[in-house]
């Protein structure tokens, strides 16, 4: 079982693998390597069913089997996960250091059967099952009382920390609300307490006047290149209706999301050759209802830069490029552009 | 002039390059690339002193000439600063965001005029001066009442963001207390009004009592890998004399505080078949005094997996492998070995 420790000046947790731990000669090429390329023997693959553990869920033909063939969305258990489903959460000091047993959940969504079809060359109504399957697993998930935040993220590229090529997202349940996720949403009320308005409302107010970080706009969501963007081409989709919970999206959203989402990575992939990048989908946590005070949204991340010392020691980003600028790039894409087959693995080795 | 802007959410601050911002086409290849290992076109070079902005300081040999060769550690202006040195800080609202002009310094230390040499195998005696360098700058910076905090930083191998070989240390100043500082020093204060002792006093003897975590010590530090260390192999060197403030250490305490930085990184560097790495020297802001509440202390993170989506959605760390064990690889490493020339260059294309 992992274990969660905290910092004591921080209060940070971190997950440490104590099963399988790493010893140096795991680390000795300090490179990346390469994602499996093999469909033979990728476990996301169709027909390759019994290489995961036995799926949670799947949107799949009529008369196929669970566990076999026949599916378009499969979810299942990550094998190697960073935290375990099993048992009760056990709190304890020791000595000064607060420790947890690693209890929570780590699934996998494989977003398509087809191993060389990234997420932004799949149709719309696919990436709007992929999206449906998020929110399924969130609702199931929320029940269970030990968990008190979920996130779900995509690794794109072996240099984003993406270990298999074919296209998942990933769902990480955590027995408390991570420090990250808890400065948001206090950032949040604060924001709120001093000007009794939503800041990502806000945000999306200026963004839309000023227009010079917007990347594009559809029915229900904006996508725009943050006023402080940490990385160059950090971008944003926000609904444009406040809504705290990504749960509560309909079924007109949904569609608007998932066109959002489409367009957004085409572009990201078609301006900067197929980047490596990650995604994190930005919810309330589990205890709080759809009144609550944070604005759901997404956050890409293209890796096209490292952080290094400066950014360790202080938490600035250094960021090579102005979002004004990165924005008129992105919108400057042309879309009219068929699926390159392929596309997933042809940028990074 | 680069631009500081802050997050209107989490308060985080961001450095927005505006001068030859980077393009996509200069993130074309997705790869950290190779560090410069020509001595030719090395700005660090000994003879290539006209390559670098007019020397800050340097120590030298008797009638060596400023900006010639002679020298042994020479700290210059950062050619390209993440922060401008000239002006005053004008802060001001775009909107509902905040924003400042990027006023700060940025300077390298240039540890030795050998371009192959690491630290780690330097001797004792360079690594001091080196150390002496670092306190010469933060007591002549400190001055300006524009800066706020100053971090000293070194980052080792491309993958951890080096773009030059030549052995040098990073000096960054700037007009606010970063957000990471903040959080630690208001982390130190907390446990302070809680239970009125150091945090890091408390870390020190829980060390010492347990011993697992431990890999070396001399008279006047312990290095130690963290209970809750966020990467494999994270390493924390602390005076285990409390004291606030880096720039307050004797003579003695140098001496010894070089001996540790030495043995420590040999450690890393053997173990780990000269690995990326970073180390930050975290010390009091500039206007608190040496009375203050924090524990100055030094913190190595070699680079050898990737923070992806979980990391920069959460901010928990998935350790792969538990302290206790790092600590046992570090202790058993033999340190009986001559300086390899060229280490410094072999581990990392």
């Amino acid at each position: 079982m992992p274990e969660l420790r905290r910092d004591p000046i921080t209060g940070e947790w971190v997950v440490i693998a104590t099963e399988r731990a790493k010893r140096p000669s795991d680390f000795a090429s300090h490179s990346p390597g390469r994602e499996d390329q093999n469909t033979a023997t990728c476990p996301f693959c169709s027909g390759n069913e019994g290489m995961t553990p036995p799926e949670i869920m799947a949107f799949r033909h009529p008369g196929s089997q669970r566990n076999g063939r026949g599916w378009w969305v499969r979810v299942v258990p990550n094998k190697f996960p960073a935290l375990g489903i099993e048992g009760d959460l056990n709190k304890t000091g020791m000595g000064m250091y607060d420790w947890m047993n690693g209890v929570g959940a780590h699934e996998v969504i494989v977003e398509t059967p087809e191993h060389d079809r990234h997420l932004a060359f799949l149709d719309n109504r696919q990436i709007e099952d992929v999206l449906w399957a998020y929110r399924a697993r969130y609702l199931d998930l929320k029940k269970d009382p030990r968990f008190k935040y979920i996130l779900i993220f995509r690794n794109h590229g072996r240099v984003a920390g993406a270990s298999l090529a074919h296209p998942h997202s990933q769902l990480i349940a955590t027995p408390m609300v991570p420090g990250e996720v808890a400065d948001e949403i206090e950032g949040s009320r604060l924001y709120e307490q001093y000007r009794d308005r939503c800041v990502y409302c806000d945000i999306l107010r200026q963004e839309l006047s000023q227009g010079e970080r917007i990347v594009a706009e559809n029915a229900h969501f904006l996508a725009f290149e943050p006023f402080a963007s940490r990385l160059p081409f950090e971008t944003w989709l926000v609904p444009k209706i406040h809504a705290s919970a990504f749960t509560a999206i309909s079924n007109q959203e949904q569609a608007s999301f998932a066109e959002m989402l489409r367009d957004t990575l085409r572009r990201i992939q078609l301006c900067l050759n197929d980047p490596p990048y990650n995604y994190t989908l930005h919810t309330s946590p589990c205890d709080e209802d759809d009144r609550g005070r944070f604005h759901w949204h997404l956050e890409i991340f293209p890796r096209l830069t490292i952080a290094a010392g400066f950014e360790m020691g202080t938490g600035i980003y250094i960021n090579v490029t102005p979002p004004e600028q990165a924005a008129a790039f992105l919108r400057e894409v042309s879309l009219d552009v068929e699926s390159p087959v392929g596309v997933t693995s042809a940028g990074h080795p």
